[in-house]
């Protein structure tokens, strides 16, 4: 088993890969009039960097319970970031800035050529490592299993996905033929946990990703412990939700050499860390 | 700054590089008829780890109170684990399986041969990295210093070293001229807090070492989580202890473009370490 270690990214996490892929892709005019997007997390971080190495205005439009933490990297990288309400009324406020600013919408996870940037992650894996049999990540809108499983379509790499049991909002979709609006969600995984998948997420999805598995929250707490003590790393929950799908048995692999896992990300608040391993 | 991180070394910890090279330049005669040491952190893991490399038969006596996790990592590198007592009463019965046994015993700290092998993560610094100015690591029994410092002692590279406050067993003995054992040791930073330095070590301090500065508890604390947040890394805190020296200001390296921190070893509990963050 290999591991890629997307927590190493810069922003700790995958994000700006598909973030400077989106934002490069803008016309002229679009970048000199700026960006808004809407994050409780990694995206903001990702979008951030991106506008930054860009030389593009980027508005973060945040809940307010959004974490200390990521506001102020969010605005570390040179963001502005409108904290407003709950995510509800944040989407409200986004609408408003994007209009009265004449902002262009970044969406988080259902773009293609955010989902094609995120896929530089499977690219890198088969330049990196030779024969490789199977390539397994978390699924949350789905950007980044969309990603891999575009890139990775003309190679004989399987992908497989793994998601909370608390949104399963993959395997729903897959069920319905269609993404489907949850209700809840609940998963120590918070960047797994957006309450649905993207359309073209979807249509990866059953294109190009051979089966989506649930994982528990405790499985992915023993997955980060692993990743903790065995290769000194610190990973995000959501970042072990592939490792613990592939541990967890759930995907058909018993007879491959080489399996990759994707970390996707490493950005946990220290205090939460500590909770988490108590 | 660049970061040495022996925490990705087997075993976690930089013990395995003495361990090695004390080991294989033992006689045959000693190689076949084992080794034994005394340990309740990471040289027991390291020596452990070499024995089972050369295909030596390895004891370890251990206090009861040796962390759980250790001994099993110690006993999952094939050594025999005698638990015994205390630290004084473990001693006790090193000596007495040393005679009984016919086996050699592995100083932790103070033999040439173990700080020599030590002094392989000085060379890989100057290999890796051109036009370094200054390596700062922690010290408590004085085998890394011992062995940077004269690994390093024909090059410009200024070597120094940082202990907690709660051990200052290298200040205590410059001053001193000798080594000075002490009656108390207290610190997080348990890997730096045998209560005495090597007399080898002492020497290369002397010669080699520029300066060696103490460090506070909480100092180190926030060098762990620094590593933790920014790097991804889990660092022991004894591990961190360098780097808590050089972000308080403790070295004059204030003009210097290139100074390598060595970020000793990674193995803590997680228990332990929820409650460190917490």
């Amino acid at each position: 088993m290999w591991l890629k270690c997307e927590n190493l990214q810069r922003t700790g996490c995958f994000k700006p890969r598909g973030g400077i892929n989106r934002l490069a892709t803008l016309s002229a005019e679009q970048q000199a009039a700026g960006v808004i997007t809407i994050s409780a997390g990694n995206n903001a971080q990702g979008i951030a960097f991106a506008a930054r190495a860009l030389g593009i205005n980027a508005t973060l439009v945040m809940p307010e319970g959004a974490p200390a933490s990521k506001v102020a990297a969010t605005r570390g990288y040179g963001a502005e970031v409108v904290l407003h309400g709950d995510v509800n009324a944040a989407f409200g406020k986004l609408e408003e800035l994007q209009a009265e600013r004449g902002l262009t919408m970044i969406h988080p996870f259902d773009d293609p050529m955010l989902i094609a940037g995120h896929g530089t992650v499977g690219l890198e894996i088969v330049e990196d490592l030779a024969d490789v049999d199977a390539v397994v990540c978390g699924i949350g809108g789905g950007g980044l299993s969309g990603g891999l499983g575009v890139a990775l379509s003309e190679s004989s790499v399987r992908v497989f996905g793994a998601e909370p049991e608390g949104a399963p909002t993959m395997t729903r979709a897959l069920a319905a033929g269609e993404a489907v609006r949850l209700d809840t969600v609940e998963t120590i995984a918070e960047g797994l946990a957006p309450p649905f998948v993207g359309d073209l997420n979807l249509l990866a999805a059953q294109r190009h990703v051979e089966s989506v598995a649930m994982v528990t929250d405790d499985q992915i707490r023993e997955a980060m412990r692993l990743l903790l003590e065995r290769t000194k790393y610190v990973v995000e929950p959501s970042g072990a939700a592939a490792l613990a799908g592939l541990l967890g048995g759930a995907f058909p692999v018993a007879g491959a050499n080489r399996v990759v896992v994707v970390v996707s990300g490493g950005n946990v608040d220290l205090h939460r860390l500590g909770e988490l391993l108590g």
